[in-house]
């Protein structure tokens, strides 16, 4: 059967997550509809990152099988349209058959976010459900100096969610940057793969450095504790973004 | 009487526009609403500039008059604190104690907009109400050539309104850069001040240079025939903003 890769944005706003769930709409389930709607096949998708609600993505990828040969951008233009005519926050960026062995999931060699902070007393307004809004003014340098720290092979169960389904703690993080643009801090984690809620327990910590409470020492004894109550306040999903996925 | 300058943000998709108007949610009425809110005085709000409906501000500025003294951050988190508490999308930015000569609208020496292009194949997801989506590929060079056959001191009757109420469609344009970045196509435009719809108009002119329908020549013509019939497509609101204000 044909197999077709979709690279995908969303504004996860509007939906109670990737994964489709029941009575609940989904990114997932918008996506398999589209499909249904223009092929008349009912389709599972498989998407590389499992992003929760209010999490956004500019390059989330997910694959699907269809038992016709469909035209690359007539897969993208039918789902661009039908996900427009249900009022989806989903556009579908590219679409390309690929060989069977690709699994969205599975194949995905590198995941990459970006974490929006809004640094300024006045709340967003055009930016609201988009990034997290933290009116004392952070020190960026010192979270970026502090966050070199959690970079590497190490046991994240601090950073990591109770409700995280993964069978291990230990995971690689290859890289996570801080910089400030403006009113914005910029906050970039790329890994394999990362436990449930872990970019967003890193970036609640990191809050923490960049307010002054806490120093970069700080940091990495709660990364050493292996501790969930070590953990800063989890940042909200308004300011994670799903960037890139590598294969 | 003290006067009180505030600089503005807002996404101009919720609201008919900045100008108050009877039973329309409009910029003004709201930040209105949100000073008697904290003062208990009605007051007349005057802006800069007089967005139209979907037009958005990251740099609006605004004067009104109070009877009482007020400390500025007080001003700012108070008018904040009531905007949020309705729903508005709006923010205030910075509020400050001015001179009683300031007038947000008539001491303005120059109005800075950027328009929005979002130059790809897929639809807007998360820029939904933020861009002008033109699926076609624009050559953002040849639009910023022919721009600055623009510039200078023109009647811009082409790219005005026909409900436009300025008393001349003599205009002086400072500036009008159009550069890409990825898949957005930015145009600054600045003026001392502008007419109505004169930057969608010329944006709208400038998208047919970038698809190859009009040379640098012919958008010069458009403008020296000074006939609104010769204009491009009106560009939308979505794509619009307010970015600042000189004084």
């Amino acid at each position: 059967m044909p197999r077709y890769r979709i690279d995908i944005e969303y504004d996860g706003g509007a939906y109670a997550g990737w994964q489709r769930q029941a009575d609940l709409i989904s990114v997932q389930g918008a996506i398999e509809r589209a499909v249904f709607a223009f092929s008349g096949e009912e389709i599972t998708l498989r998407g590389a990152g499992r992003t929760d609600a209010g999490v956004h993505a500019t390059g989330q990828v997910a694959h699907f099988d269809l038992s016709r040969d469909w035209n690359d951008d007539k897969v993208r233009g039918a789902l661009n349209a039908h996900l427009k005519l249900a009022g989806d926050a989903v556009a579908v960026l590219a679409a390309s058959r690929v060989d069977d062995t690709f699994d969205a999931r599975f194949s995905a060699m590198a995941r990459h976010y970006l974490y929006v902070i809004l640094d300024r007393r006045a709340p967003a307004a055009l930016m609201q459900g988009k990034v997290w809004h933290v009116p004392r003014r952070l020190d960026a340098d010192a979270m970026h100096a502090a966050s070199q720290r959690l970079i590497g092979k190490h046991d994240f169960t601090t950073f990591r969610s109770v409700q995280c389904q993964s069978q291990s703690p230990v995971k690689t993080l290859d890289r996570l940057d801080v910089r400030r643009d403006g009113d914005l801090v910029e906050i970039r984690a790329s890994a394999r793969s990362f436990l449930h809620n872990q970019v967003r327990s890193m970036v609640g910590s990191l809050r923490r450095v960049g307010e002054g409470a806490w120093s970069a020492d700080d940091l990495e004894a709660a990364l050493k504790a292996a501790d969930r109550r070590r953990c800063g306040q989890v940042a909200p999903p308004d300011g994670l973004y799903l960037v890139k996925v590598d294969y």
